[in-house]
Parts: structure tokens; C-alpha cells; sequence
């Protein structure tokens, strides 16, 4: 569900699993699908898919969906909710969803804040295993080496994931943990635009910022740790591939960083927000930092956590939403 | 003690709260003292020192301690046990040592494992503080933010000294947990070589290898964390600056990530250490995980540990001391 860079790039685990495999793609991924059927390779990823994986228009899902055994949400999270709705429900076959869609979602109503698992459970019976863990998808794709955590509180269903996706090349931990991991997942593209502001910094002034960097590393992996534990979660996860492996990676390279690098180097953020949305890709840790923050209030007025525990949370909302400097800023939350 | 580049950069700090501040060059640092006096840069900071900072040579060691009340240890981990013997008795004013330098010594018989603090109170009387976080020295001497941990047993030694360092730009942690300080210190060299392999696959191969090096991180500070545990400090230290932090900014830059990445390119781990060295600065993480590596196996014999228990570090020393294929050997420890 998706033939964006990480829905193509886990038909190379399926297939080397030869599982029979179908790629489905969005209203977004006409063009990749396009791509693809021409034999050519995925726009993005640059690689070609094996030639016994079907490939499916948005409008032809009836037959994209028709007696899946599993089906892998691989859509960016604030499209979610709109499209299972478009597709729900899906055919009764159906085993375990597995999602690597991350994070927050608005609700039905549209201004709560829950976990994307539970999202997904509206719209589809079938147990849901999310996915964390560093796992970029061009390296996914090639089967480079990949671990990555596949979290449940059903532990058949992960088993049964496990069995489907598993390979030499592609390992999985099981965790029951899914607050912790699903925290991990969404608040660490949050985190990545304060470290990313460290490289910005670095380009304004011609020096570098190494060391502030580092310093933020810890601090952001210490307040998803308490993210996750006030979400029902555990901090070991946090601290494990899901949590620190998965932000040692977000830090090298992607949007969100970039997006830090940009408000780093001077940029407002809503005019860097604009800038990278303009090619169709969300920054997600935009929108995660905004629901962290209100599950951060949330937990404060509950009294589940004190005012003042997530310095750093606290700091990237002002920077992103209220305009506050982000040198100071970033370096008061150490 | 050592006008390298972090005893130098140290006076950045120090001459910002105003103190008298005495550079003292070891036998090594003849050239850097004479470029200093000369009015230039240090060689290979790149920063010019205060003019009212004095400089000594080797030779002039009994006027630049003369009743100093403060000394900073900045030479090379292997280099202590020889300097400190060569020095001591140091005068009697002395109120605190703060030591930058970092991790293991053999000793006095030249055949054992011993954190490099009991070597410094094997020859000086005054208490001990030790410095962890990341912390580079071309960032410090430029007084860019940093942020660091000091630490010691006594409360009183760690407050003396952060009121003689701290500055708006040094930023000053204390904690009392002196072992899980300093096996983090001197374990993040040694792990940043395992996690700087990936680099040099990724030049070998032409592929990136960030999955690997993102799922290798975690490991990484776990097993820190271990140790530090096994050596009676604790673990919440290592997910800190003094670990996290440090690692993160070790495996960006510096000779212990280049190591790895020279083994990751194919290169002999021999042949690696010794074209490094020729330019005669010590690879120190490659020490550090025989120490390391003694350390586990002494603490698995103890049942402190148990077999297993640390399969990266195990990696990482059949890698460097007898072979082992590094690919294979990491990812079978992630």
C-alpha cells in the first residue's frame, strides 16, 4: 500500500522470501507505477523491482487487495486516514497489517492526538505490527544490511511478520512495547530538525558545531525516553535500534534534518517548511513536533509529567511555531 | 600538563574566567611552544593563545608548576604513567587535578587494567575530577557551545573545579559516577572504530552502509553501559553526554572513526594502525579494546558478566587483533 521509497523497497525482503508480491500505488505514485511497468526503476530508489511483482494503479486496488494475506501500509502518516478509508474494508483474508506509516494522527474528529496503529485499527480488524528501527530505504531496497524492530502487543502477529519479512539481510527484533516504539518512530524526525539546526549553524557562521550537536543527542534521546513512558511505554526501547538507531540515522541525512539545517542557516521556518513541502513530500517531523508538544501538555496538566521535563521539546515548538531563536534556544535545552 | 590540542584548548575557557593560565609543553610539543611564543596559531588548532598565557617547555616543568593550584592532565592516555614519574612530586598548593586525558593504563608492572584517575593518584595527592561529553578541542578553543561532565567522588573537588572552568560557552555536568565516566571516555574511541567500518564499506562497495552503522550505534552504547555497570558504575552515565554524546561526536570525525574505515576499505588492521601512528598521534580507541576486551573477559571469569554478553566488542577485537572478516563479524553483532 504505496509505491513510495519504503513500500518498493520491502518488496526486496518479499521477494527474496518468494512471496508472491503486489505493489499498489497511491494517487501520488501514478508516475512511479508508470515507471515501473515500463521496466524502468523507481524514479527515487533508482532500482528496478523483480520482474514477478505486480504492480497496481490507485484505481485498480479491488484487485491489488483481493485475498492479501498481509497487507504493508507504506504511506506518509497524515494520508493514512484518508485513504484506509477510501479502501476499507479490506477483503477477509487478511493476516497481519504491517505498518512502517509512523507516528500521530488528528483522529476522526481531527484535532485529538493518537498513535497511527490505532488509526489504522478503525479501519481494519486484522492485528497491527508498526515497524521502527534505522532503516533507510535505498539500502532496504539493495539488500544492504538492515535490523529493525517489529512491535505488537499480539505476539503471533509479529511472529507471523517475521516469518514473511525476515532475512540474512533484514533483521528483526520483536518488541510487545508499541507506545515506546511508535513514540521513538514519529518523535525522532521531531528531534533531527533541532540537530539538524547544529549543521545550519555550522553553515552561517563557518564553524562548526560539532560539539552542541552531540550535546543535543543524549538530551533528545532522554526526553523520548520520558515521551515514551508517559505514552504507557518503556525507555529501553527508546534507547535500543528504535529510538537512538533510528535518530543516529535521521541525523545523516533526509528532510528533517534538512529542514534544521535550513532554520540553522537563518531560513523562517515556515518559509523552510514551504520550501522542502514544495516538491510533495511532508516533513513529518514538523507535524510531530506540534503533537508531541501537545502530548507533552497533556501529560502536564494530567500531572503524569513536570512542567519543565522536556527542555529540548519545548524549545524546537518555539523555534517552529513561535519563532524563538534557535542558537539560544537549543543550547538552554542542553 | 600537554600543549596539544585540547591543553590548549582549555585556555580558552580558563582565560575567559580570568585566570593566571601556565601552558606547559610535554618533549612532544617543543615545536607547537615555539610557534605559540612566536605569536602564531597553534599548528593544528589554528587559534592564536591570550597574550598574557605564559609558555614553558619540557625543560622549564619546575617553574610551571611552581604553585599552581590547578593542573590539567592533556598528554596522550600512554604517555601519563611516564610524564606524571618524571614530575612528581608536584608542589604543595595543588587543590585539584582535572584530567582530559582519557580511559586505560597497564599499570605500574605494565600488565594490568586500571582507569587512568588511580594512575594520576598514584603520583599526586590532590583529588582527581575527570572530564567526559563531547568535547572537540577546535570547538572548545574557539569557545563554541560545549557540554561536559566532570567527574569525581568528592563533591568538593567537582565544585572547585567547575567554578574555575565553566563559562557561559563550557558547560559543566557533575556526577559522582567516576567509573561509568571513564569506561565511557575510553570505550567510545574503541566502539567508534567498529561503527567507522561502515564508512569504509560504503568507499569499498560503493553502497551506503548507514543501516548498519545507525544499528551498530545502539549496540554500541549498550555494551558501555554493560561495562560500566560490571566496572560498578552506571549505565544512565553512558546514555549521557559522557556515552550517547561522546560517541556521537567520535564517529564523525577524528582517528579512531578513520581506523575503521581504513579496516572497512580492506585494510589490514595492522597496516592501518601504523599509517596513522607515523604521524605520530596514537590511535587510542585501538588500545582501548584490548583493555576493554581484558576487562570483559576478567568480569566473564568473575560471573560478573556473562558469556556473551558484549558480542560487539567481541567483534570488534577478533577484528583488529586476529582478523576476523569485519562485515560479517558486525553484523553478526547488531
Amino acid at each position: 500500500m504505496g509505491a513510495g521509497d519504503m513500500g518498493t523497497a520491502l518488496v526486496t525482503p518479499l521477494a527474496h522470501n518468494n512471496h508472491q508480491v503486489r505493489l499498489w500505488g497511491t494517487e501520488r505514485d501514478g508516475l512511479i507505477i508508470e515507471a515501473l511497468r515500463a521496466g524502468n526503476a523507481h524514479p527515487r530508489l533508482g532500482i528496478s523491482i523483480p520482474a514477478d511483482v505486480r504492480t497496481f494503479t490507485f484505481e485498480e486496488r479491488a484487485e491489488a487487495f483481493h485475498e492479501a494475506e498481509v497487507v504493508v501500509v507504506a504511506i506518509t502518516s497524515d494520508s493514512v486516514r484518508a485513504v484506509l478509508s477510501r479502501l476499507a474494508p479490506l477483503p477477509g483474508v487478511l493476516q497481519v497489517v504491517v505498518t512502517v506509516a509512523k507516528g500521530f494522527d488528528a483522529g476522526p474528529a481531527g484535532n485529538d492526538v493518537q498513535l497511527l496503529p490505532d488509526t489504522i485499527a478503525e479501519f481494519i480488524t486484522a492485528p497491527v505490527v508498526a515497524v521502527g528501527g534505522p532503516s533507510k530505504a535505498n539500502e532496504v531496497a539493495r539488500g544492504l544490511p538492515t535490523a529493525v524492530v517489529f512491535g505488537s502487543l499480539d505476539a503471533a502477529a509479529i511472529e507471523f511478520a517475521r516469518e514473511v519479512f525476515a532475512t540474512p539481510r533484514y533483521r528483526i527484533e520483536p518488541t510487545d512495547d508499541i507506545a515506546g516504539l511508535e513514540v521513538a518512530a514519529a518523535m525522532k524526525n521531531a528531534y533531527a530538525i533541532a540537530l539538524g539546526v547544529a549543521d545550519g549553524l555550522e553553515q552561517r557562521t563557518g564553524l562548526p558545531h560539532h560539539n552542541l550537536r552531540a550535546a543535543l543527542f543524549p538530551r533528545a534521546v532522554t526526553e523520548m525516553g520520558v515521551l515514551a513512558c508517559a505514552a504507557g511505554g518503556r525507555a529501553e526501547t527508546v534507547f535500543g535500534l528504535a529510538g537512538t538507531g533510528d535518530l543516529q540515522v535521521t541525523i545523516t541525512s533526509g528532510r528533517n534534518r534538512l529542514l534544521g539545517e535550513r532554520i540553522g542557516r537563518g531560513d523562517s521556518p515556515t518559509d523552510a517548511v514551504q520550501a522542502l513541502a514544495s516538491g510533495g513530500t511532508t516533513v513529518e517531523g514538523y507535524r510531530a513536533a506540534d503533537f508531541g508538544y501537545r502530548c507533552y501538555r497533556q501529560a502536564v496538566d494530567a500531572a503524569i509529567l513536570a512542567e519543565g521535563e522536556l527542555p529540548l521539546l519545548d524549545a524546537l515548538w518555539r523555534v517552529l511555531y513561535c519563532d524563538a531563536e534557535p542558537a539560544a534556544a537549543f543550547w538552554d535545552a542542553v
